[in-house]
């Protein structure tokens, strides 16, 4: 016998990924019983951010602004483009510094099944980027997975017609990786991308 | 590079109960990239539910009327009152259906550390109430830890001044629970409390 606006509380927090019926049920009565202030803040920076963020008009990224940080800087070198399929692969691989280059976030991957064609990944975008850039490099950091890989194939050929060069993230062991726990499949790949060591 | 938006966000999340960093994240973008409808809608609820939602003058309970559904109710019986420590308490025992009396919430355990005393947990109330209604028997179901066990103390000593019977929720193995994995705390409670079977 909750109250009908507990009860329409705790549905609206199934909307958060990885959240069930009783997770929603302890964020509700938390929020409610002892921060409501912290509760009355995550409102209204929520609607918020509803509200004002869209997707960077260079590289389709999630901001506020019309373009996001990275494409706006002058420190990013213009001559090498990452593809990811998402905002959050971005976060990864600034938090490791290897990258110094600029984004595009194609949002998703191909997937026909689900209606995901090329136009929803914004490649006429990237297409007319490649078409008048000076890019010199396109790294595909799609995930490893079938459609993943699908789509860096698609774009390996979109970069090729314009002559510019593709490289693709390097599969194998991760670091601190213990061959035990592998899958057969990264260990597969590992075995064919094996370097020659020097002497 | 996150935007400054989207790292209030992130930080907002971190509000909710077991929400560390990472899917703090993942909800922010969760949300952003795929359910922004459901995200506007949380923050709607959560809102109005942040603002409307108080205590029930009755038993304390959250609710957005003055009076709880319970509490406002001619078919629950008001000579068996019981006390929880909190509205999901309340929750748990009425998807049972085992109790058909009213409750009381404590909103909390006895903890003087943390500065909590009777007053902050309604105890005056419910001593009015204990005074002026007909209660016949108060069942305790405060958790069965040690603040939980002083709270029922403390609450057993005021029954008793008002010549109420007094409960206790019985405490033993768990229904499907195996002795394997039990801790010898419930154990032990199991030995003490054990019941003589007919011949």
């Amino acid at each position: 016998m909750k109250s009908p606006l507990i009860e329409e509380l705790i549905t609206a927090f199934r909307v958060l990924p990885g959240v069930g019926p009783k997770s929603a049920q302890r964020m509700a009565y938390h929020l409610l019983e002892r921060n409501k202030k912290g509760g009355q803040q995550l409102a209204t920076v929520l609607h918020r951010a509803v509200e004002e963020i869209g997707n960077c008009i260079l590289c389709r990224t999630l901001t506020e602004q019309e373009t996001c940080s990275i494409c706006a800087s002058n420190s990013r070198r213009a001559s090498e483009l990452c593809i990811v399929e998402s905002p959050s692969d971005i976060s990864v691989i600034e938090q490791s510094g290897i990258f110094t280059g600029k984004y595009f976030v194609l949002m998703g991957h191909l997937s026909p099944i689900d209606g995901i064609g090329p136009e929803q990944l914004g490649l006429d975008l990237l297409e007319k980027r490649l078409a008048i850039e000076t890019i010199e490099e396109v790294i595909l950091a799609t995930n490893p997975t079938v459609e993943g890989e699908a789509t860096a194939h698609y774009i390996q050929q979109m970069a090729r017609a314009h002559s510019i060069k593709v490289s693709r993230l390097a599969q194998g062991i991760p670091m601190g990786g213990e061959l035990e726990y592998l899958d057969s499949g990264t260990l597969s790949q590992a075995f064919l991308a094996r370097n020659l060591m020097d002497f």
